[in-house]
């Protein structure tokens, strides 16, 4: 069965008894996985992963739009993370047994069935969208809910479905297809927010680095610590020890040393074995070798192709 | 569900039909998973690799004895590994929802079926051991086939189950309960077996070094290359970064580089999940931040308990 991520960010992080309301929509639905909920009452914004084949996450997002349409009005509607919708975005990530192509494909057909029931204007965005222009989504999104009347009568922006209006209480919205997004942050051994900055510097794409990096420099101030704040946008193009050993190498011309690394949210087990891969430099190593993927390939009483040489699991 | 593993070692190596009839008697006893079956013609020996539940477990392994006792006569058996038994070695490891301990419990029971059903002598080792000397597998096997009429008498080695008196034709049994055992070689960036061999002693338990190693030095002709040929007994215990931390350090002593790294066989996820955390230098990392694994903890339409901050999954 393929199985797909979703992670819809919607314009409510204040009021729990709409979250919950939501939320339960979105349960209620159908056999989907809610992995996770969490809402910022400072970005007035809640953020859902939900994990499920096509047909379960497409009836998932259409109870999830149906209910933040009929609760959310953006007239109404603060808060300090930029937002044109009541669901603001939607992106769709392959997870096992899929392939962006099934991604793009559930964008699509999500992105109809929205303006189609809802008169909503639609934008496909990254892997789905339907114009260069349109792939990144802050470009999608700038001028948000109170700019986009005028916005969308520019022939740039017609939406990829949906009428040239925008939904007087819900906006608009962003349906798209990316990678697994995996949040990553470095502590270094320092107190000093520029040598975090330079190294941020060094390694995101914005400014010469690596293809699918963003990073920035924060301060931890509880901890007098400076990190690299880093989005990982590709982990098969751009995996974590290629970032990891970048900022080691970076902070090191200022004298400093990695205090410590750490993951924010969810990883993919690809990405941790392919950093256990490069540091133990395993040849050749694949996926299949790890005993609990082997345990999940074979049905029962099935036997496996030979493959072991002695010396594997003899001896007793 | 509890999922354990088992490795049985039985006496035939050579004869394909008598291979494969043991090991459809295997598939056919129940839902038991056939992960991997090796034959190794030298050896005279073939490995099995089983998963399964407890039930499932010792319905295979008594469908095994008894295809191994009624095909396999150990007074017409030779080959170069040392064997005291038709069935040589029953190791059972915990994998998943199990402990040591389920084990232990599975081991004495089985081990006690076993003479029951054939009037074969068993000795129970490691975890499963009733005494010190009897831990060792090699030290029970001692004496092979051809010495245990005599062994048997001893009082030290008296079996924990079934008759003071070898069974005629399938001998004596060792069954146990252990880690999980990765067979783990790293290649040496040169042709001389003494450092590898150097290395080996460095870092092996019995010449003092880390507790949970086996290992030694032997040469790839073909590549001409040294290799540090390594099986952990414990990777909880000795993980396998250190091991190869140490095999690098020991190796620069020589002035000699690291080729590469192998799996041999199969390893668990949690020992790379624990060397990419280490070469990341991951804080607090839990096995629980891996998407695959909470997929797998979380029933459909469920929630989890929210945990991330914001900067998870958020923005699209």
């Amino acid at each position: 069965v393929a199985i797909l991520e979703c992670v819809p960010n919607f314009s409510e992080g204040r009021r729990p008894e709409v979250i919950g309301a939501i939320r339960d929509a979105v349960a209620r639905s159908g056999p989907v996985r809610i992995l996770d909920l969490s809402s910022d009452s400072d970005h007035n914004r809640s953020v859902l992963t939900l994990a499920g084949d096509p047909a379960a996450l497409a009836a998932a997002v259409e109870a999830l739009v149906a209910a933040c349409v009929e609760r959310i009005d953006l007239n109404r509607h603060q808060g300090r993370h930029p937002r044109m919708g009541a669901v603001d975005v939607i992106p769709l990530t392959p997870i096992r047994g899929a392939t962006m192509q099934d991604c793009v494909r559930l964008a699509r057909s999500l992105g109809e069935e929205i303006a189609r029931r809802h008169a909503i204007p639609v934008y496909l965005y990254e892997e789905a969208a339907s114009a260069e222009h349109r792939r990144d989504l802050a470009a999608i999104r700038k001028g948000e809910f109170e700019g986009f009347p005028a916005k969308i009568r520019d022939p740039l922006w017609k939406p990829d479905f949906g009428p040239d209006r925008v939904h007087p209480t819900a906006g608009c919205v962003a349906v798209g297809a990316r990678e697994f997004l995996i949040a990553f942050n470095v502590n270094l051994a320092t107190g000093d927010l520029e040598v975090a900055r330079a190294v941020a510097r060094a390694i995101r794409h914005s400014s010469g680095g690596l293809r699918f990096v963003k990073a920035m420099g924060v301060m931890l101030e509880a901890r007098g610590l400076a990190q690299v704040s880093i989005n990982m946008t590709n982990f098969r193009g751009t995996p974590l020890h290629r970032v990891f050993e970048m900022v080691r190498s970076e902070a090191a011309r200022h004298g400093v040393a990695i205090a410590g690394g750490e993951i924010v949210g969810l990883v993919p087990e690809d990405a941790l074995l392919d950093a256990a891969a490069f540091y133990l430099r395993l040849q050749g190593f694949e996926a299949g070798r790890v005993l609990e993927r082997r345990l999940e390939e074979i049905r029962p009483g099935a036997s496996a192709p030979g493959h072991d040489g002695p010396g594997g699991q003899g001896g007793g």
